[in-house]
């Protein structure tokens, strides 16, 4: 029998939702077309995205180039780390994600968080064979292979260039210029909706594993000491959480909670747990079921080293949970190093003024070069330096003196009398605050995959098997399609005025006169469409008109007045 | 004094428009970051593009990956052909656009049609140096250079893959499955909005000539037997055209017509004419200065050799006419080529059924295997091909023998009795028709550059100097700024509630209430803003309440009652 996957994958490429590009040459795994059905569809959730987590916050878009130049991902970490384990089959050379190798064929799961050697061995002590040619693979290296895509940038050796592994350093390395833009204020989000790219060793098929994939994040930059989340927008909203300590637990515990409650009983990160709020809200307005919905927190050794919490929203999909978005606690991380390596750190972090300038006091160690420089000659200033390091640390040893200072091999006592420390007051306007960032992370392609195969019902309709998409109006392509029984003695006439109508009024709308009006009904359902408008002959029988409007879910009909018709579409959407 | 270039530079840097990606790590030329008001505009001359050329005329919007594998180029010809010609500096390295430099220090125009050869002749000829260093470039050879970015795909050597320098090639290679959305029915469009990228030699600053950048393009497949646009659509759309004609006399003389007078006049093509009636009114709609604007037919030698007809629609921008759309007939070209080069012909082009089915002769030869058979051996059946194939050229040799063929340097008599020709009747349903391409091709951030270029005026208000952007409410990124005077006494709790109330309403509003309200006029002039709201201490003094609405041209400012506020706005928007 097919599963989900398949039906999906033989709809999507029947009605247009998406498919294998470039499939008249040979195709090549890891690249989806989207179908007019299909680009709709994402658009939709795009500008659904776009409505809840960008102009409904507060929060403003930008749009960065997808080719970054070498020093940017030395500075994001991604040119060392951003690499899955490899292993290539000595006989017919065959590439493999060895960390999978390792998880299809033993007990294990998320090997991913194992080192290279360690899966060496385990591929060892299994006597795990090539998927493809069967060859042993034990005492075969397993490898780092970097991701990202390298591209040359310019003529001759030009730069190397690297497509973007996440759209989020597009929006990083430009924080110098969007603080501006925010008056130098904090808190403010930064978005974008665009395209990501990772070399995957071995793609999936369909829209979950592909090397190039659309992204749409939030950076959500934050003073730590200052800025709290306004829980009250989404205290009461319900989550079914899957903490680590349930994880290690045998079978499926979770933790139902609300917002407040996972804040209040620290379980989750108070912004991470305003975020997953009100991305659960967002999933249940798209047609996320939330019956094959959770979120689960990562294991320590699962999320980078800089996030302090890390949560993931998945859903089941036959039998898998997938993960469809990622919402971490990112600290100072990105910002700092950023700093650090553009040699431009005032840039990434934000002046904050105190409310009252602040005094502070700072100590000023003076040593008296003019007793150092004849006695020391070309050593003066040397010493002079490794004296007011050591008085700094310990300004107890200027009390009395000698003060001894190694230089070159040989100890030097110098009188405690050359050296002044003064104690100097100074006003203080403000602070440099590096930001720490708040990251709900969205995977566009992997999110029109949920809502397809969560929508995605058979039944039994006048004898005959039904396919249909459930798709919320939210985001089905179309809203309304209009059609005339036949394309006959007015009746397409009357429809195509209806349609342009409807069109004018903000639906979303498809005229089709061909074929018979059962198949034109079936199309619909599978492409989501949740209502149908039909002009038949009854239509200009009655005083004033009527049409019939049929829901998708129910396929039942009732005749409705064309003067009210937009009234009765809203009534049903 | 600045100049126009220079001054939308200056304003997208500060006010978040556009700037040079990455510059904390020195940037890359060639690649731009659209800050939040310039993702804005694009997105919203994205969405007027989308309605008027894609839903508003019945087509699809697809959406395919920007990465293509290496065959898809050598069919389309970009890998052999995609090329721009450069010259590298012996001395210090640099590499240039040999053509540019040619144009940029004689008199010759359009030097890009000339042949390496040529180039290096007249580079010779003009004893021109490298505009770096000053080192002659005489006798240093001119290459071609491929405008693709390139890289692998896929572990070890893997498969090459190419950043696609258009998106149309996205939607050929589709058109396989394109098709079976159109239920085989010629003519559909598909349109696609997304990215593409050459690896300019020498990018200009700013949008015109950029690496990485946004296309808007209409694939519009046609029957050319049959199929006809709709001028009347677009009639009496007036057009500035410069044909080749014109580009040959002295001066800028142009033809005024209409889009029936360009068809009936032999000036356009029909299908490209009909495509710029309807970019002429888009362009009016969206903020193009119509003064500064001029449709350009393609030089025979400047034009692909497969295109009949291609017109540009240029921009006029510090005395440059920049290309910002090209409208090209492509004849059959692109199908033809993934045809024959993906080996399934048939499915690039689409089974056109005849109104009725037609009757055709068709001959029919055979050859008596059971005399030739025992008299030949194992040459009988090469010698029976050989018949059959001379029958076939002249049938008229098998009415009376012998028939003589030749075979491994022998000649054979063959009795025309063993051979018997038939003609048969057969019914032929339809025949396999290549479509036309009709292609509408639009360079959206160009288009953004020439929206900002002609929007911008300068003019004195209250002795003060302003800079203000005339854009149209279809593409601004805010259509009404709300303002309270202060932040004090309600004035900003009921400026937010007013804001709050606009948005639901469908307006696209920001909310500001920092610093003095001049200060914040200004800020939204020059960011485009067509229409401010202030509540003021007035607001509340009157019953029913009132605001100030001011507009940007103008800067005239009247109090309208907020009960009737929407419909205050829509009159001036």
């Amino acid at each position: 029998m097919e599963n989900l996957t398949q039906k999906i994958a033989e709809l999507g490429k029947r009605r247009g939702f998406f498919f294998q590009s470039s499939e008249a040459y040979g195709g090549v795994s890891g690249f989806q077309t989207y179908g007019p059905e299909g680009a709709e569809l994402k658009r939709n959730i795009e500008d659904s995205w776009r409505n809840t987590f960008s102009r409904g916050l507060g929060h403003r878009e930008i749009q960065a180039p997808t080719i970054m130049h070498e020093p940017v991902f030395q500075a994001s970490g991604h040119l060392d780390g951003f690499d899955d384990m490899i292993i290539e089959c000595p006989e017919c050379e065959t590439s493999s994600r060895a960390d999978h190798l390792v998880e299809d064929n033993t007990d294990i799961n998320e090997a991913e968080a194992f080192s290279p050697e360690q899966i060496e061995g385990l591929i060892k002590e299994h006597d795990l064979v090539c998927p493809d040619c069967g060859n042993s693979l034990s005492d075969v290296e397993v490898e780092d292979f970097n991701l990202m895509f390298e591209t040359n940038i310019g003529p001759g050796s030009g730069q190397k260039g690297y497509l973007r592994p996440e759209t989020a350093q597009g929006i990083f390395v430009e924080f110098p210029r969007l603080k501006q833009y925010a008056r130098n204020q904090l808190p403010f989000g930064i978005t974008q909706i665009g395209k990501a790219y990772r070399n995957e060793i071995s793609p999936r098929k369909g829209l979950v594993r592909v090397r190039e994939f659309t992204q749409a994040e939030l950076e959500h930059f934050i003073d730590p000491d200052e800025d709290k989340p306004d829980i009250s927008r989404v205290e009461n909203v319900e989550l079914l959480l899957y903490p680590v300590n349930k994880q290690e637990e045998n079978g499926e515990n979770y933790v139902e909670a609300s917002v407040k409650e996972a804040v209040n009983e620290g379980i989750v990160n108070e912004w991470v747990a305003y975020y997953l709020g009100i991305a659960k809200e967002w999933y249940v307005e798209i047609g996320v079921d939330m019956e094959r919905f959770r979120f689960r927190q990562h294991q320590p050794d699962e999320r980078a080293h800089y996030a302090s919490d890390c949560w993931d929203a998945e859903a089941l999909i036959d039998g898998d949970w997938i993960e469809i978005a990622g919402f971490a606690y990112r600290g100072c991380y990105d910002l700092t190093k950023h700093g650090k390596h553009s040699d431009s750190e005032r840039e990434f972090s934000v002046f904050k003024e105190y409310d009252e300038p602040e005094t502070v006091e700072k100590t000023k160690i003076e040593v008296d070069m003019s007793v150092l420089g004849p006695e020391f000659g070309d050593k003066a200033s040397e010493i002079a330096e490794k004296i007011e390091r050591k008085v700094e640390l310990a300004p107890e040893v200027a009390e009395e003196g000698p003060i001894f200072v190694h230089l070159d091999g040989e100890e030097y006592a110098i009188d405690s009398d050359t050296v002044s420390v003064k104690k100097e007051k100074e006003k203080k306007t403000g602070e440099e605050v590096v930001p720490h960032v708040v990251e709900p992370s969205f995977g566009v392609g992997r999110t029109v995959y949920a809502i397809l195969a969560h929508s995605y019902y058979e039944d039994i309709v006048d004898g005959e098997e039904r396919r249909l998409l459930r798709l919320e109006s939210e985001v089905a392509p179309t809203e309304v399609a209009v059609f005339p029984l036949m394309n006959k003695e007015g009746l397409g006439e009357k429809a195509r005025e209806i349609a342009e109508r409807l069109r004018d009024y903000g639906f979303s709308v498809k005229y089709d006169d061909s074929g018979n009006i059962g198949k034109r009904y079936r199309r619909q359902d599978e492409v989501g469409t949740p209502l149908c408008v039909t002009v038949d002959y009854e239509t200009f029988e009655q005083e004033p008109e009527t049409v019939t409007v049929r829901e998708r879910d129910s396929t039942e009909q009732e005749r409705v007045r064309v003067e009210e018709l937009e009234e009765a579409l809203i009534a049903r959407l």
